[in-house]
């Protein structure tokens, strides 16, 4: 691991004290005495790549507990591997410290990085530790593995295939208008549901050997459930039509819903959910929801692809065609 | 690769307009349309895995050249593989870009890129791309390859190695100082040639099966000669003895130096060198001197490794001892 030689001297003191004890367990580090991490690949497999960088004041409020941010960065690149059917191997981490962040600070930030190192098996094996003078920021590169071949990739979507999206959706949207304060008359059970889940999601690993066997494709919803399904049906050139009335929401977000708090819309509009979307193929859906169930995920179908010429539908929860903007589907 | 949902719209078109065509010989990089890149590690050897971050106004100034920001952040990259004795594989790119940044700037950024992917084999697969509002950075992960069990480590010195140096020591410390306008007097020549190799440092690739077949071990010269010496010695438990007349300077540093404009002690310790430290065991030094220059590079002997409890010495050019902070070896 290497220290920014411009920042105070503490950064090789943070290394050696703070953030080696992470690796005990992890001789890939080198003990990060090294400016250089050394893995030996699973034989007979792929290394799945993915890097998601977090930025104070965009990604996280500099009031959010620092477990919880380090956390969170964990936890959105573990959904990316989540989603590509890979088992998390370790990561390189790059910490920019915003002036004046405190020891205590950073000793929370590195108990975040140590339970869900533990909770996951995202091992921490080096990176880079530098001062941000305009705001924190942190950036993760993780690394997983499949075997050789067997990587879920967004392309592979084929015309009657069932879509279907892990957990809930919506929650990511409504735990940040918690956070905003924009959720007045939500009832507290709620508020601490839906902040908790936008916090710290929850990387659908154990759907990654079901996505390998049953998947054609797959994606996280990050950018929220249209979006992504949009991104992915882009990728794979065909179409989608999507019924909002078989949505898996959480009892919070129907609570906001019936308060008039967000419409449906925002909700499969919202980013932050970090479940997983995959589209099966018709004849092996029953299956796969069958065996998800078995390693304790609710998995729902939500719609099917359809050919690229039939568009992108989504159907309201009366069933009529809605209006609703697919970012991805438009830029690639 | 991944977009910052709550950046401008136009970050999924940087992707597919200005990252993806980088990647058109890099199948790993599944042209930028997944999440994650995919990697098939080659048979019979480690992956080295390193990352730098450089932060806008701490590693670099806002007014340099975006293209040569760009070669920087690969260059300090592909320096820690050098010294590891890898073979540059691939990088994954977060970039946090600073409010209004714009077309222009990041076009001249990616010719960057793309200039040194082709120059040292160090193809984009995948990354991130977000909003910085507090200024940009960026933060590169590198992947290497070398032969099973042959990385080049920190840990590893033994007593009467040879100390080598890479090039030549101190244009990192000048070429900073040229930026700063702290350097009147100096030729124009020596300017330019100071300035460029602190902005376009050369990683010394080509060491790197040289340094598996004779290093006890190594460590790339970027937060000064002695601090770095300084870690190896922590690390191998071991001291080191360092003649300053021995140390090889550009013609342009001799010339400041000449003109009272940095002291030895400023170009032994200052920064941004990215040359080969590596110690050699003595009855190896002249062969791998001589195996040096075939593949282009000078390598100088500018020491001997010494046992811990003989200390950490340097010898001023007049042979007396001197007193030269070595941060690294107080903090291991």
């Amino acid at each position: 691991m290497s220290a920014d030689d411009q920042s105070s001297g503490h950064e090789f003191d943070l290394i050696a004290t703070l953030l080696a004890p992470l690796t005990a367990h992890t001789p890939e580090a080198l003990g990060l005495k090294d400016d250089a991490a050394v893995l030996q690949p699973p034989v007979g497999h792929d290394l799945i790549l993915t890097k998601d960088a977090i930025v104070e004041g965009v990604h996280y409020l500099r009031s959010d507990p620092p477990e919880q941010i380090a956390q969170k960065l964990m936890r959105v690149n573990l959904s990316d591997l989540a989603a590509k059917g890979a088992k998390p191997l370790g990561c390189l981490l790059a910490a920019g410290w915003a002036p004046k962040t405190t020891r205590p600070w950073q000793e929370a930030f590195v108990r975040g990085l140590a339970a869900d190192q533990e909770a996951f098996g995202l091992r921490l094996m080096g990176g880079d530790t530098v001062s941000a003078p305009g705001g924190a920021f942190f950036s993760l590169s993780a690394f997983g593995a499949v075997p050789h071949g067997e990587m879920v990739q967004r392309t592979g979507a084929q015309v009657d295939d069932v879509i279907f999206v892990s957990g809930t959706i919506g929650d990511g949207f409504g735990g940040l208008q918690v956070g905003l304060h924009n959720a007045d008359g939500l009832s507290a059970d709620a508020c601490e549901a839906l902040l908790t889940r936008y916090r710290l999601p929850l990387p659908r690993l154990s759907l990654g050997p079901l996505l390998r066997r049953f998947a054609h494709a797959a994606i996280d919803v990050s950018d929220g459930l249209i979006a992504d399904l949009g991104h992915l049906c882009a990728t794979s050139e065909v179409g989608a039509r999507v019924r909002v009335e078989d949505v898996p929401f959480s009892d919070g977000v129907c609570e906001g819903l019936s308060k008039g708090l967000w419409s449906w819309q925002d909700l499969v509009s919202g980013g932050d959910d970090y479940e997983v979307l995959a589209v099966i193929p018709p004849d092996r859906a029953l299956l796969f929801q069958q065996e998800a169930l078995r390693v304790g995920l609710s998995v729902h179908p939500v719609g099917t692809i359809v050919a690229a010429q039939d568009g992108f539908n989504v159907l309201d929860p009366e069933g009529q065609y809605a209006d609703i903007p697919h970012t991805g589907y438009q830029h690639f």
